[in-house]
């Protein structure tokens, strides 16, 4: 490429042509950040730019569709499929809006609510559904301002179903999907990007088929930015509707509404819905295997295989949309079967990055939060700026609280009982907690029989990469260094390694050896004369739940202990030891103690005491081993301090 | 040690117990610039801190006293003997005022000028000396502002002497060093530090010993932060005159002034203006070996070593002041005798750090100006902001422009004349051109039996580094592909390494393999086609002298090539390819083709036109491969563009 002498910067600002501004206080804050290193330029990107650039390089994508939960334990539920479905990569996902169920609302199981989590917890691109029909222009307004306020770019604007049974339209008021596009146009400028329904064989309340092309082409006309059609049985149905459309001079991108065929039972109700007809080829194969059904849906995958292949050798269609129905399997295996499903998603950084539109440039976190990224998330949600490309002093603002516990993210994905079998009903001292510890790492059943699958630190089991020092953790928490965080050191493997790797390929990465655990007084005072022979190597924060803190860290600064060197770019420090930060860790990590592991117990009671009693007396300790193109020391220095004790 | 939680930023604010608040402005700025890495504290302490820590350290430290020089070509010696005497690590240099000279004139050869380069372009601590007599208020008003806008931190307040026979005090007028002191005390607040001179055997005019010793008191009270002495001949002249100057109260730093006898006539001259007396048994080792300058100057440094080593044995003097009398080897001599001169000068960075106070945070420098540090210091002096940690597009102000070409510490050390045995008297065509840059690193003489030294881009001989690449380059520049910078790649070195090494002790340093040429279209079309083979590993920029633009750097991201990992500290990357900056080296690196090479010639003979035909037809590329851990691909990449011309 040849470019003329450049002196500007060259940033990430959109413009649109076709139609509206773009919002001033959003364009100046980009090219304020141009300094930061783009790892990855997604992040950076509208979804309607994301779907532009995949198309030019003639890259197919996926999107997939989900439904609101009905209860709380369902929502925990479904934010763990989001995790596992946004790592095939899709380009974004969808939350639909049930009127019904109260969705601009702050429960747990709101369209809003979940949207909200699949963004900012999860990272992934989202579209938030909205229905206009049977709500106030102010209703609708608070829903986009809420929507806006929470980070979410996209809205697919519906009509959705009149609730009565004798619907009329109102005048002045939203009868169209139409009037809902103009709406978001007019009060929020180009902020959104709009997505509108098609109907591949006309919408069923439509006066004809042609018709409804017209009531499509005023929605795109209004200012939707792309389409995305109900679900059909046969390929060449899309193809001759994409074909149409073009014909009137709707030019944006449509998507096929893709829906795996996974039940019986689910079919009837979706064609019920849909006023659809199933086409004859597909109920002779159905109704003799209506009581199968895995039968069923191996016929759904292989059914939506084919129409996909089909539709994607057309070269009209760049992208898919699934109707997942909340489920896994037979979406998961579809993209599979079609070479869609990243096998190996590369990770953009070490960590899940956001998706908020503030939170874009982020690019360095402490290492404390690694396995709570969610309240990392929360207790940085009122931040303005993000440390970008450094994390100093300076730079990081007052971590949130820490009043909201039982905030639901944040929770424990168990209930009660089975927290009590994993980390003990009744316990005897500060040895049966090593033990609970030992287990969770070990992977082995506790003296009742029952796997620690989770620690109050760790809502997951152990990450793959802390399984590389498994043997060594089992040892030191048997003797009562109790660990909650470690990543092993790295010396330059590829950034597409497996495991470890993040970033764009071509690069490298590297690790500090890092070891975060509570240990006991006793244990502090020999670590410390260990520490001593180690002193230039070797950097450590050791603070009570007081705040008495011991460190050899020089002047407060960070200690990087992620960073990637990539092809034509600064370099990417993702991770970092930070001394300000390690101290609001410090009590959200204390607190854990209490707030998921004491409280189980009765108060008063032995087993409250002990965990109450390690809560007062204890040390957060976090090791760095700055040296790491050697072997790890850290093993080292815990076998000297238990030598020392000896 | 144990911290109390400390949420705040630690930065390096001074906070002077004895006197005068610090300024305020200052102040505020250090502590927005917080979250810059500190890799060395000196960097961020006034010479008074400095001189306190090593104290407390028990570090001893030396200092290096010059004169102005009385020529341009003597200035231009000057300049690279404190290059040279710098990297044996004194922990200051002063230079003398002369008042016949124009002292604070923007004479090339004036005490301001001297101790500005010293400062900015040598990265020098440094004191200017400063005489108060027979001057206006206004006048060293003026000098104090000047020194200040130039980037001096501290004077040394003197009397200076009386020019005339019968010099009588002045009402009001500025009679003795004192008045200076509280001139500037008053002025300038805090801004400086303050030397004054302290006489062991008491001020040749002084009524007393006694008197003089009260007049030093003044002095100190007055605002004086610490005392450098006249000189003497015997250790135990300084002893007493500290006990003495401690006994009525002087507690501030007084450092003796070492005067190695350096020959017979500068001794006598040094004599006669100190009206010092030299002891008699000085005289008689000097007296029968006068005329024998080598045998003098190995009995100077005899006497100066074991004076030296009983002054710093005595506990009381933790640094020496050398009176260098512009020369080196003596006093270089005597350091190394002493152990205080740094065998292995630790460089802090890659490149020389000013020593100005607003670059004090710098650290990050594009490669281009990596062999022309000084003329990318003056063509960033009036920037008021330096990257700091990171070289982004939006942090790149504008470069100063290329007006002042023959700014003396711009142009070449070397005459016409020797340029021209150089670089050739007669040039044929671009072969002769090839020719001398092939000379310029293999180090052999050129046809008329000339050794290249120099470049128009690299004033002084290959770097040792670069030699590592040596028949790598002969080969290239050859066959017209004209070099002027290269470096290897480095896969993790400790930075104590002696020739990559940098930054403190205890870390690693990386680099990418770097090359920028010169080179004809023919070659930079070949070059393109190969390049598409190494598209992901080779970053590019090539331009010509119009700024037509080839690359393939995304988003005109800056690439780092050199960066360190060191213990407990964020990862610092103080050289990068910027194409920003590139823009405006391009411009100044095609200048240097006329200015220092063509000019040489008569206008319109071919020599001169052979040059103008390669400014107007070559391009300046830069190639970085990113693949650091494995073998530089470069070469690979030249070759294979050879191949395919043939």
């Amino acid at each position: 490429m040849v470019n003329e002498t450049q002196h500007s910067c060259s940033g990430s600002s959109s413009s649109r042509s076709d139609g509206g501004s773009s919002s001033g206080s959003e364009g100046s804050k980009d090219s304020s950040r141009c300094s930061t290193p783009v790892l990855d330029a997604d992040r950076h990107e509208r979804l309607r730019e994301k779907m532009r650039r995949r198309q030019e390089a003639g890259d197919k994508w996926f999107s997939l569709e989900f439904f609101p939960p009905r209860t709380a334990n369902a929502a925990v539920n479904l934010i763990s499929r989001f995790d596992r479905m946004g790592a095939g990569g899709p380009l974004f996902i969808d939350v639909t809006w049930h009127p019904a169920g109260d969705p601009g609302s702050d429960k747990e199981t709101s369209s809003m609510i979940i949207a909200n989590t699949a963004v900012n917890y999860c990272g992934l691109e989202t579209i938030l559904h909205m229905t206009c029909c049977n709500q106030t222009k102010d209703d609708i307004t608070g829903h986009l301002q809420k929507a806006k306020r929470l980070g979410l770019k996209n809205i697919m604007a519906l009509r959705g179903d009149p609730t009565g049974e004798e619907w009329e339209e109102e005048v002045d008021g939203f009868n169209h999907a139409v009037d809902l596009v103009k709406h978001i146009r007019n009060e929020f400028d180009d902020y959104f990007d709009i997505c509108v329904a098609g109907y591949p064989k006309g919408h069923p309340e439509a006066e004809s088929y042609e018709a409804d092309l017209r009531h499509l082409k005023e929605k795109v006309f209004a200012g939707a930015d792309f389409i995305i059609t109900q679900l059909f049985f046969r390929p060449e149905t899309f193809l001759k509707f994409m074909k149409d459309c073009q014909a009137i001079g709707i030019t944006c991108p449509i998507i096929p509404g893709i829906f795996p065929i996974q039940g019986y039972h689910s079919l009837r109700q979706l064609v019920k819905l849909s006023k659809l007809e199933v086409p004859q080829e597909i109920k002779d194969v159905i109704e003799p295997i209506k009581d199968n059904d895995a039968a069923i849906r191996n016929y759904g995958v292989e059914l939506a295989v084919s129409m996909c292949r089909e539709l994607l050798d057309s070269g009209m269609v760049h992208g898919l949309h699934f109707y997942t129905l909340n489920r896994e399997v037979a979406t998961t295996e579809v993209l599979k079967r079609l070479g869609l499903w990243k096998e190996d998603p590369r990770r953009p950084l070490p960590w899940a990055v956001s998706a908020h539109p503030k939170r874009r440039v982020e690019d360095v976190r402490p290492i404390f939060w690694a396995s709570r990224p969610k309240s990392y998330i929360y207790r940085t949600q009122e931040w303005d700026d993000f440390p970008n490309g450094r994390w100093g002093n300076s730079s990081s603002p007052a971590f949130g609280e820490l009043k909201d516990y039982y905030l639901f993210y944040l929770k424990s994905k168990s209930p009660r009982e089975e927290l009590l079998k994993m980390w003990g009903e009744e316990l005897t001292g500060e040895e049966s907690v090593f033990e609970v510890f030992t287990c969770y790492i070990t992977g082995e059943p506790n003296r009742n029989g029952y796997k620690v699958t989770c620690m109050p630190w760790n809502d997951d089991p152990l990450a793959t990469e802390t399984n590389l020092l498994k043997d060594q953790l089992e040892k030191v928490n048997r003797r009562g260094i109790l660990t909650i965080n470690s990543q092993p050191n790295i010396n330059g493997k590829p950034s597409t390694d497996p495991i470890v790797g993040w970033g764009p390929s071509g690069g490298y990465v590297f690790q500090k050896a890092y070891l975060e655990f509570f240990t006991s007084s006793e244990i502090v005072t020999a670590l410390l004369k260990v520490l001593k022979k180690y002193e230039l190597r070797v950097n450590y924060h050791i603070v009570n739940v007081k705040g008495q803190n011991i460190t050899n860290a020089p002047d407060l600064q960070p200690n990087a202990v992620t960073w990637g060197i990539f092809p034509g770019r600064e370099i990417i420090q993702p991770t970092v030891v930070d001394p300000v930060s390690f101290l609001y860790w410090k009590d959200e990590a204390f607190a854990l103690w209490i707030e998921q592991w004491a409280k189980l117990y009765e108060e008063e009671s032995p087993s409250r005491m002990i965990i109450q009693y390690i809560h007062d007396n204890y040390y957060l300790v976090n090791l760095v081993d700055n040296d790491f193109p050697l072997e790890n020391c850290l093993w080292q220095v815990v076998e000297d301090t238990f030598e020392l004790l000896n």
